[in-house]
């Protein structure tokens, strides 16, 4: 099997790599090509989560799983707290194929979910790109946006503020103006990306104008939200899976409150197969719930091992 | 991390190991230092299946996944049905640790768990082991079996009895007479394995005398079958893990039919740590349900690791 191991990622899978592999894995989701496994996702204790999203993917020929999660305690050893790993076997024989590093992997195919949400769901003339959070994710999510629109300028909004020039950084680095703005200003944008470990919501109904897309990426398990359920009420809901979307995604907290109905919300791969028409008028608000599948884990992971196989990257080793 | 080949678990990895291993993580199970996350096992269609078993002991501190199926499309490539690789993670920070191959010591923990079983619940006194079913895993399940009371002689059943000779070697291998029987001559076993991949109850409660020691270890998904419910019935029934058990193990039969209730099977740990008698009679019928746990997986996969730092063996890569 070969080991890509985590360093060589970056030079390997590139942001437009990861939008083209996750959209063609939610097409062939909807398309019933691919199906996600169920997700286990387990507590360890002292704030310490781990678990396991995995799948196959009939039509790509692959099967795997990532194992990875969430250690608090890492970043003062020098790790980054959120570790992940992939690993594709063959769908055949079951024998294993490859060994990815995940980390940058989920960071590249969670911003390519929220971009391919906003090339298909987005008005076409949005201008102004709302960030709301600004964590070590937001820059990917930045970065990924921006091409999925000509926007001129960007807004962001943390709970800690102190964190916010970081995204500006990346904004300068895209060449897009960008202001630190309190949440009632998020309604200048016409896209916004949320994507925070909040448990309770901060983007209000109040703070989103007519026409918005909002790609929701912050919630991937239960317990966790960050807009209020009366958004996804008056909106029209799409995310990557609807059983996900439904028990840990952003909509759990409208469907649990009667607020959305489970039959309400589409797949986003509808959109892609030509199934759905996706965004019906320029007033609609869309929200997309991006939860994060396995399958796009494998997706990814499968760019980077042909790449490197390509390449003669990687290591090779008997198993 | 370390990858530990399958092609060198034959030579890390003994019986015994595994026999201790698997007691030591039945013990943890019920002194509740350890615990299986959910399992996932899902039909790949033409026949595969696949699946994650995962868990952390955090007494041992282990966290871990065994990823494996069964390929029947295997052999005539040259390859074993059964592929499974065992990923061990630090339950501290996440990072990989090891990648260790899985095929043996699936072997050997399924030998190992009938093994404790029979060590903790057969009568002292037991001379004849009957074993039904004559695969691959039965020469694996006779060997430990043997190791766990000293047997006179062994008989055999089998769907296939062309199948028998093989079992017979081991038998011979290890120096007891062996004999093919038909299902009724169970009743001279004082310990029966059955070790089959069957769909249908074959050993019935009439094949089974009166203190006999079962353990049920070919049930391992919902709608594989190898005993008679009314056998539960009327037998003090334990297993490795009772969720597992009563879902995919042996007694899900007996349970849908009324014939057994979660709250009458045992946690064969509990008798480990001295807190369930185990064995009340010679008269009395035991039966251990043995599922397979992920934990076992681990327990095994981390002697295989430290087995192979300890020699030098094994690749360490970087990941």
């Amino acid at each position: 099997m070969l080991i890509v191991p985590e360093a060589l990622i970056a030079s390997l899978v590139s942001p437009e790599d990861a939008f083209a592999a996750v959209e063609a894995t939610f097409a062939a989701m909807a398309r019933g090509d691919a199906y996600n496994f169920p997700v286990v996702r387990e507590a360890l204790g002292e704030g310490r989560q781990y678990g396991f999203k995995s799948g196959l993917d009939r039509a790509g020929k692959q099967l795997g799983v990532k194992a990875g999660g969430y250690f608090p305690g890492n970043a003062e050893k020098g790790m980054i707290n959120h570790q992940s790993s992939v690993f594709l076997f063959d769908p055949d024989t079951g024998r294993p194929v490859a060994m990815v590093g995940g980390n940058l992997l989920t960071a590249l195919r969670t911003a390519a979910a929220s971009a391919v949400s906003i090339d298909r769901l987005a008005r076409g003339d949005a201008k102004v790109l709302g960030i709301v959070g600004a964590g070590h994710q937001a820059g990917f999510q930045l970065r990924a946006a921006a091409r999925a629109r000509r926007f001129e300028r960007v807004i962001g909004w943390n709970l800690h503020p102190e964190m916010l020039p970081r995204l500006g950084a990346v904004a300068a680095d895209l060449g897009l103006p960008f202001e630190s703005v309190e949440l009632p200003r998020m309604r200048e944008a016409d896209v916004i990306v949320t994507i925070t470990s909040s448990p309770a919501a901060s983007l209000m109904a109040e703070h989103v104008s007519p026409g918005t897309h909002l790609a929701c990426m912050g919630t991937d398990t239960k317990g966790k939200q960050e807009v209020e359920p009366a958004l996804l009420a008056k909106a029209s809901v799409f995310t990557d899976e609807v059983a996900q979307s439904v028990t840990i995604g952003e909509a759990q907290h409208a469907v649990a409150a009667g607020a959305l109905s489970e039959a309400d919300i589409v797949a986003v791969g509808q959109v892609l197969i030509g199934a759905h028409p996706g965004r019906r008028s320029a007033e609609e608000i869309t929200v997309f719930d991006g939860t994060g599948v396995g399958l796009q884990d494998l997706a990814v992971a499968a760019v980077a091992v042909a790449r490197a196989r390509e390449r003669g990257m990687g290591m090779e080793v008997g198993v």
